[in-house]
C-alpha cells in the first residue's frame, strides 16, 4: 500500500494570501466604485531591464538555427554567467568566491527549499527567524525535522525573535545550534545588518560547527556603504556560508526566473563518525541529479546585467523602488509609527501598536490599501503591517494620502 | 555540529559519462585528423519549432512594457498552457484529465526526481526497470529508501528486469510494490508498452493500492497508433498513476526547460492509520511550497506547439529524428545484430553479443563513432549499446557507413 509522507499533516495550513485576498474581494464587491492599491505582495511591477530584453531575444534567435542553437546546458549553470556573477558580485567586493562555487537556478525559492536535504534529517537543530519568509520553516517540517505546530510553532525549532527591542535583527542564541537561517536585507522587515552583526554570527557558527544559510535575495537594494553585500565580506564566512541570491528583484526577474547559490568549497559537515565532507560536492550531486539547469535564453538576460549599462538599469529600477519606500517610510512615520525597513530594503516595516489583522481591515476599508499582516509571518510579526515598494509612483502617492486621511 | 544526509554515501559514483568522455579524449589525441560522430548523449540537435522561437520573442515584448509586464507566475503554471495540454494532449485521446490536474514544471527530470519526496520515506517497496534513467533509483537511494548497494544493486528495490526474453518489457512482480517507476517509449531502450501491456500493469497498481510513475518524455515519437500516448488511456489509470511529459523531445526544449507532471484528483495515497488522502493536495503543496513556476515567455513557447502550425513543425522534427532511428535500426539489423527501439522512439538498443564497454571501444576505435555502453544504465544493460538517433542526417549515415567497414 502506498503511503505518504506524514510530515506534511503536520504544516500549518497558510492562510494569509488566502485570508487577505477574501477581505479584498468583499471589499471590492462593497465598493465597486473604489478602486484599491496593492501594496502588500512582494512582487515587481516595471519592465525588465532593456539589457535583459535583448538578451532574451538574442537567446530565442541563437535556439532558431541549427549552428548556434543549444540543447542541454551544464547542470550548474553556463560558465559565462557563473564567471559574470563572480566578477561583479564578489571580486568587487573583494570576496574570494570563484565561478565554480556558484551555483544558477531557476530561483531563490528552490535553492532555499532544497538544500535542506543535503543535511541530516534527525537530530539536526534548527535556528529560524520570526518573522519569517515561510519556505525555511515549511521545507524543514517536510522532511520531518521538526516537532508538531503548537501555539504558532513547531516544537524543536530554536526561534529567533526579530522585536522592536533588538530593532529586528535577533540575538544570537545562548544555546548551539546546527542550520541557521538567515535573511538580510530582510523579508518582511526591511533590516538589514551591520558588518559586527554577521560577523558575530560567523564566529558563533565556527565554534559550533554550524551552517549559515544566508539569503541575500534583497542585496540591489543596500545604498548604506557600511552594510555588507555579502556575508562572504565577513572573513573565514566561507567556511560556515551558503549564500542564496536572486535575479527576482535585482532585476526584475520574478516571471523570468533565475537565480543562484554560493557553495564555497571549504564548506564541510560531517558524518555521524565525524569525518568532514565537502557540502559543495554533496550540493553538486544533488543538483546534477534533480535539476537539469536554467533555460539558455534567461541565462544571457542575467549575464546581461553586469554589463556597465546592465548595472545602470538594474540601478535606475531599484532606486526607484527605494524612493517609493522613502515616501512610505516618511509617511508613516509622520503618522506617528515606528518604522524600520525602506532604507536599504523595498518592504516597510511598521508598527501599528494594535493587531495587525486590525490595522490590515483599517487600511483596506478606510483607505482602500492592501498591506500585509504581519501576524501572517510569524508570533513576532502581531502587531506589525508590511507595506511593500513595489508599485507606481502615482498609486504609492494616492494611498499614501488616503492612508492619511484615514487615519486623520 | 552540522550533520550531512548519510544516504549521498551510498550512491555509487556514475562514470559512465565521465568514462566515456576520457575514452573519446584520448582517441581525439591519438587521431586528430579522424573527426568522430556523437550518437551517445539523448540530447536534441535541430533548432526550435518557429512557432516557439516566435512565442520566446513575444514573450521577450511583452516583459519590456509595464502594461504587459508579467511577475510571479502560478507555481503550477499560466492558465492558458494547462489548458493547451489538457486539451491537445489528453481531451485529444479522450482521456478525462482536466487543466487543473496539469503541473507545468522546468523539466520531466525535476519532475520525477521530486516527486517521492510526498511519499513515505521508510517501508515503502520500490519497484524500478533495470536498465534505467539513473534519476528514479539515486533520488530514493538519496531519501534514504534503499540499502546498500552490492553487485551493482541497491538493497531493497524491486529490480523490472528488461532482457531480449521479455523484448525489454519488464513482467509484473509477483510480490505487492508500492511505488512503481515505467517509462515507455523507454531510455535508454526505445521499447514501447502495449495497450495491453499496460492494462496489466494498471490492474496490479489497483489490486496492490500502489501507485506507478509513469515517465512518458517521448510520446512524441510514437508512429504506432495502436501504442498508447498515455496511461490515461487505460480506464482506471487516473486511481493509481501520474504521468510525466517533456517538452525537450517532443520540441526541443532541452536548452529552453519546460514540462509537466499529471496528477489526477482522484489518486489518493494513506497515512499509516490507513486514511486515505489526496495526492493531487500533497503534490500541489509541495509545489507551492518549492518551486516558483516557469520563465513566462517558455510558457508562451510551449503553448505555441499546440496550435495547428506548432503540431505540423513538431512532427517535422520528430519524424526527422525518426527517419535516422529507421537508417540506424535498419543497418545495424543488416549487421546482424537484434535490436529494439528506433520505430517509435529515438532510441535503438543493440544487443552486441558481447561486452558492452569492448563494443564501445571497437565503435570508438575503429569507426571514431560514440554510442552508449548499456552497462552504465543497469546490470541488464550489460551486452548492449544504445545508439541515438539525435543527429544530422549526413552524420547518421557517415557513421553508419565507417560502423559497416569496421565491423566487416
Amino acid at each position: 500500500m502506498i503511503r505518504i509522507n506524514e510530515n506534511y499533516l503536520k504544516l500549518k495550513a497558510s492562510y494569509l494570501f488566502a485570508d487577505i485576498s477574501k477581505r479584498v474581494s468583499a471589499y471590492v464587491e462593497a465598493n465597486p466604485d473604489k478602486p484599491i492599491i496593492r501594496l502588500g505582495i512582494g512582487d515587481v511591477t516595471e519592465p525588465l531591464p532593456d539589457v535583459c530584453v535583448k538578451a532574451l531575444h538574442q537567446g530565442a534567435d541563437e535556439l532558431s538555427k541549427r549552428e548556434s542553437f543549444k540543447g542541454y546546458g551544464p547542470e550548474q549553470g553556463y560558465k559565462f554567467l557563473r564567471e559574470a556573477i563572480a566578477a561583479g558580485d564578489y571580486a568587487s567586493r573583494d570576496c574570494a568566491i570563484t565561478a565554480d562555487e556558484i551555483f544558477v537556478s531557476d530561483g531563490a525559492k528552490c535553492d532555499s527549499a532544497n538544500i535542506q536535504e543535503i543535511f541530516a534529517e534527525d537530530g539536526l537543530k534548527l535556528a529560524i527567524p520570526d518573522p519569517v519568509y515561510p519556505v525555511y520553516i515549511d521545507t524543514n517540517v517536510m522532511a520531518g525535522r521538526t516537532g508538531p505546530n503548537v501555539d504558532q510553532r513547531y516544537q524543536g525549532v530554536t526561534y529567533l525573535d526579530c522585536t522592536p527591542e533588538n530593532n529586528y535583527v535577533p540575538a544570537i542564541p545562548t544555546e548551539p545550534t546546527d542550520l541557521i537561517y538567515l535573511c538580510f536585507p530582510n523579508n518582511p522587515t526591511g533590516a538589514v545588518a551591520t558588518r559586527e552583526q554577521l560577523a558575530a554570527w560567523v564566529a558563533y557558527a565556527k565554534a559550533n560547527q554550524s551552517i549559515i544559510l544566508f539569503d541575500a535575495a534583497y542585496v540591489a537594494f543596500i545604498r548604506d556603504e557600511s552594510i555588507p553585500r555579502s556575508i562572504y565580506e565577513i572573513p573565514g564566512a566561507d567556511e560556515v556560508a551558503i549564500e542564496f541570491r536572486s535575479f527576482s528583484k535585482t532585476a526584475g526577474f520574478t516571471g523570468t526566473r533565475c537565480a543562484y547559490t554560493v557553495v564555497p568549497k571549504k564548506l564541510q559537515a560531517f558524518d555521524s563518525t565525524g569525518q568532514a565532507h565537502s557540502v559543495h560536492a554533496l550540493w553538486n550531486r544533488r543538483q546534477a541529479t534533480k535539476f537539469n539547469g536554467v533555460s539558455y535564453p534567461v541565462q544571457l538576460a542575467a549575464a546581461a546585467i553586469y554589463s556597465a549599462e546592465g548595472q545602470a538599469q538594474v540601478k535606475e529600477k531599484t532606486d526607484f523602488y527605494l524612493e517609493n519606500a522613502a515616501l512610505i517610510r516618511t509617511a508613516m512615520t509622520d503618522l506617528g509609527f515606528s518604522c524600520v525597513g525602506g532604507d536599504n530594503a523595498p518592504y516597510i516595516w511598521i508598527n501599528t501598536g494594535r493587531d495587525s489583522w486590525e490595522f490590515f481591515d483599517l487600511l483596506l476599508n478606510k483607505a482602500g490599501v492592501v498591506c500585509t499582516p504581519g501576524a501572517g509571518f510569524g508570533t513576532c510579526g502581531e502587531g506589525h503591517v508590511r507595506i511593500s515598494a513595489f508599485n507606481s509612483r502615482a498609486n504609492v502617492e494616492k494611498a499614501l494620502k488616503r492612508i492619511a486621511e484615514a487615519l486623520a
